[in-house]
């Protein structure tokens, strides 16, 4: 069901070439002021067209309100927040199946009747709408003392050559450009633009941090905190995998590494490591909550693929049209803080 | 919430070393015939204490029903299993946090209030009411034509040597004791029994794949297919990552090797390669549907670690007490099979 | 949670003077036709300002189509429709907090950060929406043999004299612009008019039927089909009670008449009489479902009565300021309409 | 589906005459001392066979406690417990379906595959997990200053000669082993026993109400405190109405007389009448939270009425066999009691 949430309710809406894309956020406390310029300047950070990595369409993401904000602060009552589409080439899309691409199973499921110009519901542009939620939980949060902020690990194989520690570190990534540090921007960068000049694309990890989380949020089995994040990550379009902490890594590890050592700092219990991700037995331990997502290359590229014709039903080789990123995963980290940071506000409200 | 599920619906409850541990399954359809002995054996794949990779405790995990069955065959009212508890040693058990463990978290969330005894609510025994309720599934799924299931890809950073494909290839494996191919048998089996000699333990990563499902299940958006799987999975204890077809291995590669070439075969629309695992924009395409999950080594070993003392609230190093497994990869199989299935039936069943 | 329903989804935002009222529908099947114009119709039959026993106030409530709709068919993903606010006069509503409305409760759950202006998303305005999504449940329900709809019962105590049975006397009804028989309206609109110039108002209650619902619908236990039905019914501003068949009068009646006698009517199980409404145990049994809502008087009078001052926490007398609806009820029938028709359609989608 | 509640989760199982029927409550907070002979106390208040207005059947509906206690206190994770079954007769059930039962619908949904001896999962059994879990919800509330009360209000048409205010009044009433005044006891026993004499039944009306309960509960539009308590309370079976405070007859009052007129006591703005029944605009507003709920006549009788034989599909008349309550008002005072409770203590767990 197209809903998400427990205490905070999400509702999104839109198509990429309909009237435009939007989103229902019920559940905000009331009162909380909501800044539209940081709101702007998030919406911004996803915005497609603002460089050299990026798809050259241009949109402004502009998002009017129509209910829940008054006299920039939240009433209490449901937000619904509008974007609305411009600058959209609808004739770019044929009968095509791009592989990689839901229009094979927006086929199976909607038998012809999806409204799949530019991607419809399935497009990138529907994670806009989520940017927009994200903006406001980050501001509720901000004042209970949680930042939530992303990064590029990878691209393409690319991998960022540090750790990245601390909450500085993640603050001053937040302020650039390419959300990355400039050591391996060089190189990150290289990648997308080989890739583009291919008419290919390439991939990426994307790791987000919570910091100043509380403990105890989350549930033990079914309702994992875990559970609840991954459930709302696996709805933006193109993420493929989501781990916590080590992740994966911690399969190839013995438990006297992986399990991270405990000590006590001014009273608190605090661990030395952060292996676990900031959660255990799918509650938050205090420690920032860390998780990676795993963003698949753009579907659609310039190149020749085997393919199918939906309208005939013949095997075909076609190459995408349209203007495509080469890499997503730039303008994915603001997608994906915005996910991250909905859910710690979600858990910290129902305290679930 | 301690409740899964749209069309069906799990509440799992009980704890470790409590009077038992169960589930209430709503939903499944009226008069599909369980076979006792199908899920006995299901139960046993899990049950510990069968074979030398094993913790020595032995459960009979033997599944009580309390309603919803009647002469073998569901009666559409909620069934509800519960399997007692025995041979449980609580004085193993102190006030030292383990450290990789729930013992911190629930005492953040719980005050103390929590039955921690065993890991109580958080044990992996949690999961045994998982294997009975997906056993059933499987079994009504297996009249719809679709067929669950998992192995070991992984422990320890030992990797199975070759891919898996096809559905005679998992079900060769789902007969054998050790959820693997022969080939990759030794070389993990050696790696979990050296760390259990050296006190310490490993983790693992186990593949499932669901043969059969029709395309055209799961959601666009917020409420996908992957959504739907992951927040099942992420509530099994020690996941810590969940991907599905290439996964994290997708972020490195170019859209020209990601994408699944496609082509038509008896009319039917399918793909060359499956590294999307099924699912394309949230939704089933019909090939089969793969899922990758990292499993964590087990936070209790042997060895010594520091740690904190929550009654003095004194730092501390101490060794896990108790029996162990030294790698829960193994006995896992089943519980990732079982979530599988849940969540294919529970799609199915609901047209999702 | 400001989102109701399980296979379908409706999630309502909106103020009564703020830029619109609106809401999302996801779960409607895809390339439903949706005339445009059948519901236009059914938004003029709520739209106050038609006649002389509603308010003066004039909303063309036509509703914006931003999601979801592509040449006038479903696509399968969620619609979302806007109806722009108009007409509005703030400068009617001060800090006396009327009685019987939920000035007073905002008050206490908002803290006075809520946009009370024009009783804000507390207001019947928010019942637009309702009738919106109401009215494409009604157009696909038809294509599959269903049939909503309602009446007035009795205003203010004035009783329609007969009871109302059958399908073709409810679609003679649903055709006048007073929707109730010819027989009862004068003395039923002379109440509401006598009301009015008293500076006063009344109540009503409307009952509302499905046609053609096949039986097995619903749930035993949690979840049957009363509970679905009252809890979106409760939502509708003004609604104090909910009551199926002889609902209130059953409990003055023996069970030898209460029990609705059965026999076989061309091979199917009927029952003679329909005291129970359509539902048994929580189950739909085939015939008509039939509901009873009160609708209370609307809180908002010309007449002094004695209130509160939220700004300077006195007590005052005060007469509220506006144009209000003597009565409410006939502009309800509509709304209760489009409850009915969207509980049915929840129900038959799901086969819940 | 068969679960309930946003911060409570419901979930309830069993059949009459199968192994038991039980519940598993998920949500209530950690730490909260249980007593169990409270508890014990409230099943018995329910339990059949105590007195000459019951079913002569004895059930000793203890409730065993399969998880999530431990030492007398909640430990934070779900609660199960099971009231086995005992003394059933199931030769008294046949094919023949009985008149105002679920025999039918429960045929309509599960095609024959249910198991209907003794009314099965439909059974008023069903209702003794209730009343052991909203003995738990009673018992945290009233450490939060909340306490709940019901009464009879009618049965078979015999009213109450007064209305019961304040909460000395009805805990005078919990106290009286008829749930009732003194005053209306014996004509209401009356008519209780002699529907019995004549081999019939009758209804009643059962009023309940939460003293203590705070304001600013509950939300506007969907998701009402109203929506919540209807969509429990009709989930109990017999029930076919429910209205709050004033509810039916608020209908055919004036404006000027249902609008409960405001003032202020000791800084705290309070109605000097209730007839919102405590609820404004699906929000409380600290008064005392008031429903009534209609109870149908036992659809079980001993006279012959016109029936349908599942098995042969012929028109019968039978007469009810087994033992069955005249009157099930009496027994289900505490079921309504508890339902209003579970639903308070979501709504003050969930602040929703």
């Amino acid at each position: 069901m197209n809903v998400w949430g427990n205490k905070l309710k999400l509702s999104i809406f839109g198509e990429s070439h309909g009237a435009g894309v939007g989103i229902v956020v019920d559940g905000l406390p009331a009162g909380e002021p909501i800044d539209a310029e940081l709101t702007a300047a998030e919406m911004l950070r996803r915005a497609p067209g603002r460089n050299d990595v990026s798809t050259p369409r241009r949109e402004a993401d502009e998002v009017e309100i129509l209910s829940g904000l008054l006299e920039g602060k939240t009433t209490g009552s449901p937000i619904c927040g509008v974007i609305r589409n411009g600058d959209a080439r609808s004739g770019d899309y044929g009968s095509a199946l791009r592989p990689g691409h839901a229009d094979w199973t927006a086929l199976l499921k909607y038998g012809g009747h999806a409204d799949m110009r530019g991607g419809g519901h399935f497009s990138g542009r529907l994670t806009a709408p989520l940017v927009f939620a994200g903006s406001m939980a980050k501001q509720v949060l901000s004042r209970r003392g949680v930042e939530v902020y992303a990064r590029i690990a990878s691209v393409g194989g690319v991998e960022d050559a540090e750790n990245v520690n601390g909450i500085e570190a993640y603050r001053a990534i937040s302020r650039r450009d390419f959300p990355s540090p400039p050591r391996s921007e060089p190189a990150m960068r290289e990648a997308i633009l080989a890739a583009g000049r291919d008419g290919d694309s390439i991939g990426g990890v994307i790791e987000a941090v919570a910091f100043g989380l509380p403990g105890g949020l989350g549930e033990p089995s079914l309702g994992s905190m875990e559970s609840e994040i991954a459930s709302l990550l696996f709805s933006v379009p193109a993420v493929k995998g989501v781990e916590f902490g080590g992740g994966f890594r911690l399969s190839a590890m013995r438990g006297s590494e992986a399990n991270d050592p405990l000590y006590i700092d001014g009273g608190v219990i605090k661990s030395r490591t952060n292996r676990n991700g900031g959660v255990l037995g799918g509650i938050t331990n205090g420690m920032p909550l860390a998780v990676r997502v795993a963003i698949k290359p753009t579907p659609s590229i310039a190149r020749e693929q085997e393919s199918v014709d939906a309208a005939t039903m013949r095997e075909i080789t076609a190459a995408a049209k349209g203007r495509h990123d080469p890499c997503i995963a730039p303008r994915a980290v603001p997608v994906i803080e915005a996910c991250l940071a909905l859910c710690a506000l979600d858990c910290m409200l129902g305290k679930c």
